[in-house]
Parts: C-alpha cells; sequence; structure tokens
C-alpha cells in the first residue's frame, strides 16, 4: 500500500483488490443462518456483483439458504481466486458480510443474470426462483499470506474493480503459453535474474503485473514489473509488454537470442 | 436408491455418495459465527476427513474461523466436487453441520494432514496453530439436480466411501483422453446409440459407470453401465472395462471397426 500521497500508487490499493475479485466473481460459498438451532449454513451459489459492491442471488424457495435467508436476514458469502488450485491458502480469498433484501425481478437483472449464468434461462420464468441481494456491511479480504484487512462498508462501496480485471485471465494465458520466453527476457534483463529459466505471469491489473521466476536450482520467486504509466484496457496493456520485450531484447543483447537458441 | 431388498444396488446410496464426496475432499467452506453481531462468516478452508465422517481442520488463532468457533462451536463445512467447473449448480456438494471440539495434536494425525496438505509442513510446529474436530450432526448432501436429502449422523457414521473413489479420477481422465473410441463402441453396442460420435466417462463407482453421450445433432445425455459384479479396486474396474471393449467389439462387428477409421 502507498503511504506517501504523492508517490504513485505502485499497486492495487487493498480495497480496489477486493472489489476487482468480487468483480470478477461467478460463484461463492453463502453461510445462513439455519432456524431450527442457529446453526451457520454453508452453501454453493451462483452470484451476480453489483457495480457498488453488493451481491445479487437467483436462488428456488426450495433452497436451504433460501428458507434461512427468509427468517434471518443475515448472512456472508465467501468467493476465491480460482485461477491456481495448488495452495488455496496462497489464493485471494473474501468473506462479505451483509443483510438480505429482496431484489425486484426487472428485466433488466434477468438478462445481467442469465449473461453471466446462461444455465439460468431455463428457469429464469420459474415463479420459485427470486433475486435477492446481499447488502455489504463489512469484507474481510485476504490478498494471500500476511496481506489482509477488514473493510467497511464506505470504503469499499468507494473502491473500483480494476478496468484490466475481465482481461486479464486472457492475457495470462496468452503470455504463459505463448510468450513465456520474452517473460523470462524481463527477468533477466529488469529483475537482475539472469540465470531465469522459467517464468510464469501471475497477476496484472492497471499498475503492472507480477512474475513468478525460476532458476534451474533454488525455489521459484515471484517480482513485481510497473509499466510506464497507469492503463485503462488491454490494448493499453499489450503495448506495455510489447515496450518491455522491445526494452529486455536491447538491454541483454545478443544474450537473449543465445539464452532463446539454448531453450530451443 | 434401492428399495427392494432383494435386489442388488446399481448405484451408490446418497449416504455412501455423500461419504465419497467428503473422502475424496481436501478443501472447503466454513461457517461460523462472528461474535460481533452473531452474523454467519464464510471462509475458505483445507481439511482431512476422518473415517467415520468428521472433519479435521488445522487452523492458525489468528484466522477469524478460530476466533469464531473458540466462542460458539456451532459450525458447518461445504465441500464440492471440483471435477466440471461448467455448471456448480448440477455438481455434488454438500454440506455437514456440527459443532466443534479440539482435537489432540498427535504425531499420527500431524503426519496425516501434511500427506494430504504438504504445504502445511512449514508451519506445522507452530504453537499458535491447532486441530479441531467437526462432529457431525447432519449432512445435507446434493448429488445434482432433483436427487438430494438430508443425512442424521448416525446414517452419516455408518456409511462408507467407495472404495475406488481414490482411482477414480485417473480412471476417468484415461478413458477419456486415450479411450474414448471404447466409450463410443459401448453407446452403439449398449445404449442403443448407434450413431453416438461422441462420448466422455463422467464418474465411477463399485457397481458401474456413467457415460455423457453425443450423437452429431442434439443435446449430450447421461447413461449408466453396470459393471457384471461389484468391484473393489482400480484392477478390478481395468478389467470389467477391458471386458466392455471386446464385448462391445463383438455386438458392433465390423461397424465399430469402419466407424473407427471415419474417426481417423
Amino acid at each position: 500500500m502507498n503511504h506517501d500521497p504523492t508517490a504513485s500508487p505502485t499497486e492495487l490499493s487493498l480495497p480496489d483488490a477486493a472489489r476487482t475479485l468480487l468483480a470478477t466473481s461467478k460463484q461463492g460459498s453463502l453461510a445462513t443462518l439455519d432456524p431450527r438451532d442457529g446453526a451457520p449454513h454453508a452453501s454453493l451459489v451462483e452470484l451476480l456483483p453489483t457495480s457498488r459492491g453488493d451481491v445479487i442471488f437467483f436462488t428456488s424457495n426450495l433452497a436451504v439458504h433460501t428458507t434461512n435467508l427468509k427468517l434471518d436476514e443475515r448472512a456472508s458469502v465467501l468467493v476465491w481466486d480460482t485461477s491456481d488450485g495448488d495452495d488455496i491458502l496462497a489464493q485471494q480469498r473474501m468473506t462479505i458480510v451483509g443483510e438480505f433484501v429482496e431484489e425486484p425481478k426487472t428485466d433488466e437483472l434477468a438478462q445481467a443474470w442469465v449473461e453471466l449464468h446462461p444455465g439460468a434461462k431455463n428457469y429464469l420464468g420459474f415463479k420459485d426462483f427470486n433475486f435477492y441481494r446481499l447488502v455489504t456491511r463489512r469484507a474481510r479480504y485476504i490478498a494471500g499470506f500476511g496481506r489482509m484487512d477488514w473493510i467497511d462498508a464506505e470504503t469499499f462501496a468507494a473502491a473500483t474493480p480494476d478496468p484490466i480485471a475481465a482481461s486479464a485471465p486472457g492475457i495470462i494465458a496468452h503470455m504463459n503459453e505463448d510468450h513465456e520466453h520474452n517473460l523470462i527476457d524481463y527477468a533477466r534483463a529488469f529483475l537482475g535474474r539472469s540465470s531465469a529459466s522459467a517464468a510464469k505471469m501471475k497477476g496484472i491489473d492497471r499498475y503492472g503485473f507480477d512474475v513468478v521466476v525460476s532458476d534451474e536450482d533454488g525455489e521459484p520467486s515471484v517480482a513485481r514489473l510497473m509499466f510506464s504509466k497507469e492503463i485503462a484496457s488491454a490494448r493499453e496493456a499489450r503495448a506495455e509488454l510489447v515496450a518491455f520485450a522491445k526494452k529486455a531484447r536491447e538491454v541483454l543483447g545478443d544474450a537473449s537470442l543465445a539464452a532463446r537458441r539454448d531453450r530451443g
């Protein structure tokens, strides 16, 4: 986080990162209260994030969580980063705590729901399926090991998802599948990792991107590379990445070409 | 489910299927109660299933859910089938409701935990990480659309995971990657799907397996094929599948070979 108001940010603020995770989530785990004994009930749900950081659900009267939320509006929903399943405790995740209110079944909302959840078109008109809104009161965001905080409702509502969040999975997949040699060049040219033998992009946002760099021996480590300016689109991200590749080749000179031949 | 006591079962009972899902789960979503206002708190956790259907957790005193469970032992944990992420509402999942008790940190338990969660070796000895057991009181198991029920504690404890559950993902991947032509043959020979053009194994247990069959036109549909006897190991599953392939070739005769040439 950036504590000098005159300095440029180098990474998403915790509230912006939290809103970005929510904006890219389609499913989660809902926790409601069972009226039989007050026990918390965890269930799997589809969801639709709103532009102010509330969460919409479309659910059947037959579901246990619907019975529960009608009797007690207190609930929370867990969303998590599904991009890397190897170590869930290193992944970002968030609990949004709030209260449920009924949400009118407008055509606009129904259309937004089906765009995100195409399977719902088969039961969108069913009378016993209704929309509910979880009004966010606070959120517990865990960015990974050791970086976490509670975020209050006002801060959460005022924060904004990263503008390139929707494009990020495609950019990351493309770089890792087709441009790992460029990522290795970045590590060698700009991160002082002259013996880097593998590199994977792990995350990208409007300020820069994270690369997991490995040598032949030794544990992989994560480093961040900053864009020349704050970007606002996938097109600008591409331009920045191309400029990085060009600059890396200049820095590395023949070493880059030789290394590429070695990797064959 | 089998209602005729003289008939052989054709599929896992709902309690056995539920215990099978738990036995193959390594992570889940925990719902605890926040002491501030009684709100249910959903969080992401690693877990270890026990042989009687309880669930063990290894968690830091710094985690919100640890603070919560120490003040109120009521909780539930959601586990879900992660094998096919396309339509979560068609996937099996389960909520296990119970109460937390502290679990002694024995060497045996620590070893079992690290076998399932190798990353934990880095903090296994930390004094502020402890084991807790969620003692199962009831479970809500959803096998998929329309097949679901509550299971009481006694029934859940008496049920058993399927003996080939641990091998199932490997068998399914192997059949779908290398033996789809055999699966198509099964569909043509035994399911009356003479124009089947694609087939994927979706599940396998001690009684048989499920195949998703597609024609050139039309929606894919799921059908079940039964083994000649109840099996108890991956080796027996392989023998049954080989026998299926041989029998299918006999039934289909030259048609099978011709079809294979067409698929080229």
